[in-house]
């Protein structure tokens, strides 16, 4: 029911902040998500800069797709972590490798976003940037389970 | 720079909930992401019970990517509000044409997922589901302009 692909372009790519791979401390780590001059124009951030932050959707490019385990896996290898499925993991190596996450909109310079705490690595395609409402946010309170929790401790 | 395309493919579609387009009252709309089972088993989803809440990745498949605006225009087209650019609207008119929503999950039955607060039109295809943990809040106080306020006070 779902064969056929959909082919998504980069609308820009992320520069600077982290080169590598590090799983915690992304608090406060800078980095430009730089829109793709050859596609838009600066009209097409014209308003954004009166949002506090972005939702960011981009690629996990390091992931090898031949490599994401079709089995249950312990969150980050944990061996005393019990195992849960691929769509349990918040982890880059996932169907489709996409990445979701809010970060912080320091500035607008031309097709340049100035953000803080996005956890996308230097380089990293772009495939959608949307204002962060506040109205998106959870509706009723939100539970996860204690180790999701262990493992989110040091991550900002 | 980012002129290679990302072929992704649908890991699910959006099951029952609303089939044509209303703007508002999202609230409590209930619906069902149908993992596809040909290429999961209920593994895939192990453990994700155990999570109040989902982040969905989803194609807004009836908008025409020619129909997608190149120039800054009105919210919703509303006259009276001033334009801002395609990455400033939170709609469906965008590039890439992807929706991210976070909705609360009401069980899971095999590959399954029953959920309620989805916007996401019935038989959307769905490009990754992840468990929404609090840590992935925005950091720091959320601040938006008043037509983004007002835009959503009947949406949910």
């Amino acid at each position: 029911m779902t064969s056929n692909t959909v082919p998504l372009r980069p609308v820009g790519q992320v520069v600077g902040g982290r080169g590598e791979v590090l799983e915690d401390d992304w608090h406060d780590v800078r980095a430009v998500i730089r829109l793709d001059g050859a596609s838009f124009t600066a009209s097409a951030v014209l308003g954004l800069e009166h949002f506090s932050h972005l939702e960011v959707v981009f690629l996990f490019d390091r992931i090898n797709p031949a490599e994401v385990p079709a089995e249950p896996r312990p969150p980050r290898g944990n061996p005393n972590a019990a195992p849960v499925g691929v769509f349990a993991h918040r982890g880059p190596y996932r169907p489709n490798r996409l990445g979701v996450s809010r970060c912080r909109l320091l500035a607008v310079d031309g097709l340049d976003l100035h953000v803080a705490d996005l956890d996308a690595l230097s380089g990293s395609p772009i495939l959608d940037v949307k204002p962060y409402l506040t109205e998106f946010a959870p509706r009723h309170p939100v539970t996860q389970p204690a180790w999701a929790t262990e493992l989110m401790s040091r991550y900002y």
